[in-house]
């Protein structure tokens, strides 16, 4: 990871601040001869777009994304595409009291002591609006990976809120469609529908745990001992705003675990080598077995909340904020299709550097 | 991250297999004009040193290590800092049964499958040996940090051991070094040492809850959005053999709280600004605030147990394997000073690369 | 230098093709407090905009340059900054014949066999337009550079013309921005306006040579031993269009001189050390000296002429092709601007580079 | 490239002073199944060790490399490669005059002026010996060269030392491995020889200029516009000590040169594509075309003579500093195995990252 950019070969470096003119995503190294288009992209960016459920912000932004380069009649060229979302819904509004003010949770004090300036207007770079440029990059390694592994599929759902998680007895993949959270139990949806009412009018927020998973990834990417892909993966969730923390298969649970309850057990099945469990997270040794890839990460609350919470001002003189402003009472929400979309941009990565590594020969087995 | 390497300016790469002639890492980009010994960086393998107490493996090795270039008369010199470890205990024995067998919960198959042949000789570069290296870099990257932030303190220690945390009111930080736990809480330290007893007759093994704090870090290190400190510390983290989960702050537990309650309110001190609470870990942004970082990580079970467990071999015939040789029950143990290796490696990086983008300088406040 | 991008930590990455929507460069790594402004961007876009004068192409683009983000009130943010230039100057026109014939000289072929499509809109990516993007982004470097290191100046000229050279006894660096060619030496100047006229009725091209020059560069800057600042510089000046050859100080001469003459002897001044002579072109050991530092390229006469060339079309049928449209009968022109954006890049880049490598402190001397 | 090490996915790292314990490359990135033998790799070393021929050096040094890792069973296995050479020819001496004083043409006064210390003995990091590290790491891009692209040729020769040139009607490759020259040219290698014997008597040296080819390299390497084939040519071969100048085909003559001249023109071959010349050197838009490719770059004369030269000392005092020792009168002559080295690791790094970017498909002609 540099700066405002990540991966080996599929390397996607994203600009643009909250309330200026645009934002969007740079691909450098996008393999040619792929089918791109702007409609696809957009229907990746509409999971997340702001006012989409009564359960998230009501602003109204487009997030229309367009193709400034790197396609040609359709198709990649192999040269650096850029994907640009203008930004349309910035009111005209007194920023005064954020302008000088530090709002607690936020990023607002460690930009103002590393850069000694910020572009305060909506939280500038450090507003989750960035992450539209990494859904829209993702959008464009689906379709690479849909065009390259085409049984993939990766799927993201949100798999607790607050303190209430989701009932494994109750996991309905379809269910995920259905509802305004993501979520594969259709019960917990519904109580957590109440929740988000409650909070709003209590001037609340809540965290969130969303889990993506990949099915259909082949054995062997992950670069070892530091591109592993657990690594990359872990380091890709991380740096989603406000994830706190990145767990693969058993996660932090493997902690508690003995190692006779935690290796998956191997056997001989009829298209090759088949495990008994999958406490692993499809990952050993940093590279991908062929089982299904499991990820979970963490979602602080929202730190924009109607409550006055302590300050300070750049002069140092203390107070109170109260963030006003159409924000998510649970930013969980809508972290789920950016943590697909890194999860995609991540695997794209990998299966380019394997290919480079090893040219995709895998070792056999039997 | 690049495949055996990671940092921005500090840069990493490590090298070498469990049982080849030696191993070592490969400093690029060690400031100048610092005073590196052996002696010091001996003194930090010396905690994770197989050997080193009745609570891990009792494999012998010197782990002595030898610094080849990069160092003149006592002093950095800027140029590449060659660090080798020489293999000592390689007992010669038959691999005959590794050599063709994947041990469950090991990166066996992984390896085969990437790369068509592995070196099988204790896991070859999968294996934990291969953290000596990470521990002899983060003892430069300590003498380093000790010249340019010489309040600068960094501890790990193990804060859980199979189901068993520790009680935080028995935390004593002059615990830490009197256990062979790395634990703060002498009275699990000693329960933990029974329960290691206990795992050993029974042919068993335990993961473990690793958490690393750095206090004295100065506010403005990370490099927003892909750069993010948090962002390589889990990378760091999630690089480490057997590390399944990473967590900064209220970590994975964020996702169970409110707003009201995780938002750290701001003060300002007598020295400038002040948090009255620190669910963040001291990482707002991906920018360091000055505040204590925090991070822990989870450790699976040792992989390597005398139970017998279900596996193949590599052509495709199904077997047991009892992975014989002197293991370490529990993993996380040496986890803990490779944690810290990795935390000053990662400090020092960014305080590198910070200095190149702001040149150091700090917003005011007040 | 990655696929796209070049930079350690002034990193530059180009992006859009010659006949796309837009083109320009997106900035990862700008420091932070910097005055930003699109005027002084813009200044720098003219010196290299096509229809400038009656010696290049007579092609009429705006080259107007957008800062999309990175940038607020007026100054740098630290974030990265996204430089767009709007293609306007797309005529509608059939490039039935370009589409499918490989113009000798050009990349067409290259990309076709690569990447096994191509926007064949006059070049695509491999267009001479890409190099606006360069210009762009060393109007950024030069602003913080002006910052940085107040005294420091760069000065490109046109040396040589097909095979007539500058008369170093008329060099008149007043001369420079007087004329068509960039060209110190005004006789020269006038006879190669000459020579342009013949050229265009001739339907042919010709070759030149670029120096370009650097004064009051801090010693120190670079980063050996692959990191250098000559081979970053060299790397910079090959990856322009159509050159074909880059050289320091005496270059490629310096294979025929003796050590006698060739080494420069050391006198101490009244501000510190300095050289009788300067051979090395302001670079020792791949570190900058003080001194001035010099640079010269070659750039291969416009491949695009009037006059029938032999070459096949896709399906492999032979033919012959006259390129028609306005181009550059000396292409070497307009590259003289963009070897100066590239020197400035080059320059902070490393400025920065060693900023945090030693945090920019200087070795003593008497 | 970074500080010390080049390439995007065959990444080597070298490390190591002229007079440390030993020196190395690590290599990161090499393809796994790979036959590799130290012995292979001791026969390129052979043809750069001093005091291999009346003409260079007459210090001895084994130059004996020993493989540390990612080699099992002879067989690469797709983790780091570390190798290691030993300083063997460490004369203890007093380098009392040298350590204090600045030796003109050298780089001591650049590592003094930015690292504020220097390892002075033999030029430490900057002595000519690194490149021992080079020729090894080359030797094992040349095993796996041999392996994917059996066909593949590289050569380099001496074409010029001082202001003579070989004559091109004389030109006969198999000459080249008869002399002490690298010389296609007998007749050249006759004078040159007589040469260096009035050289050393006039304790002077002398420059050269070396050209390196490479046959059977596919089309489509080069990853452009910043990554380019020649880019990274030119980047890998000006990092070389004492390199002044490098070129491409025509090179710096292509100043000279009409378009009518310059451009390739393009038949249709029995095998497909056939350039009528090859004033390119193999490499359009940064791409190789498949044809020969043509590199030369020129080095400096060995700065180490015996005449004394006026110099200062780290105390600014003024002096003059004769260079004993038993230095190369024409270090050009051991810089041809370098430069072939440079130019293997260039091109197995370009043909993996092409397998990762493209898949290593080729567009259809015909």
């Amino acid at each position: 990871m540099s700066l405002n950019g990540f991966g080996h070969l599929f390397r996607v470096t994203t600009w643009g601040e909250s309330h200026g003119p645009a934002l969007g995503a740079t691909i450098d190294g996008c393999p040619p001869g792929v089918t791109i288009e702007a409609e696809a992209i957009q229907h990746w960016l509409e999971r997340r777009r702001p006012g989409r459920s009564k359960m998230t912000t009501q602003r109204q932004e487009a997030d229309a994304v367009e193709i400034l380069s790197g396609v040609f009649e359709g198709r990649s060229t192999g040269t650096p595409i850029q994907l640009m979302i203008r930004n349309t819904d910035q009111r005209s509004k007194d920023y005064g009291e954020i302008a000088n003010t530090f709002r607690p949770g936020h990023a607002d004090i460690a930009y103002h002591l590393k850069y000694g300036l910020r572009d305060y207007r909506g939280g500038g770079r450090s507003s989750a609006r960035e992450t539209a440029a990494r859904v829209a990059a993702g959008g464009v390694a689906r379709a690479v990976l849909a065009d390259l592994v085409p049984g993939l599929r990766i799927t993201g759902s949100m798999v607790q809120m607050g303190a209430s998680r989701i009932d494994p007895a109750r996991y309905d993949a379809a269910e995920i469609e259905r509802n305004d959270f993501w979520c594969a139990d259709a019960e917990r949806a519904a109580e957590w529908a109440e929740e988000i009412t409650r909070l709003r009018k209590d001037h609340d927020s809540v965290g969130a745990m969303i889990e993506v998973t990949a099915s259909g990834v082949p054995a062997g990417l992950g670069a070892p001992v530091y591109g592993k892909l657990d690594t990359d993966l872990a380091a890709a969730m991380m740096s989603i705003n406000a994830v706190k923390g990145v767990e693969i298969g058993e996660g932090m649970a493997a902690a508690a675990l003995t190692g006779r309850d935690n290796a998956d057990e191997i056997r001989m099945g009829p298209d090759g080598p088949e495990f008994l469990s999958n406490h692993a997270g499809g990952i050993l040794g940093g590279i991908s077995t062929g089982q299904e890839i499991v990820l979970r990460f963490a979602v602080k609350p929202t730190s924009s909340i109607l409550t006055p919470r302590r300050t300070i001002r750049e002069d140092g003189t203390e107070t109170e904020i109260v963030t006003k402003g159409r924000h998510d009472p649970c930013v969980g929400i809508r972290a789920v299709p950016v943590g697909e979309a890194m999860m995609a941009c991540v695997l794209l990565d990998h299966l380019l550097l394997d290919r480079g590594q090893t040219g995709g020969k895998r070792g056999l087995i039997g």
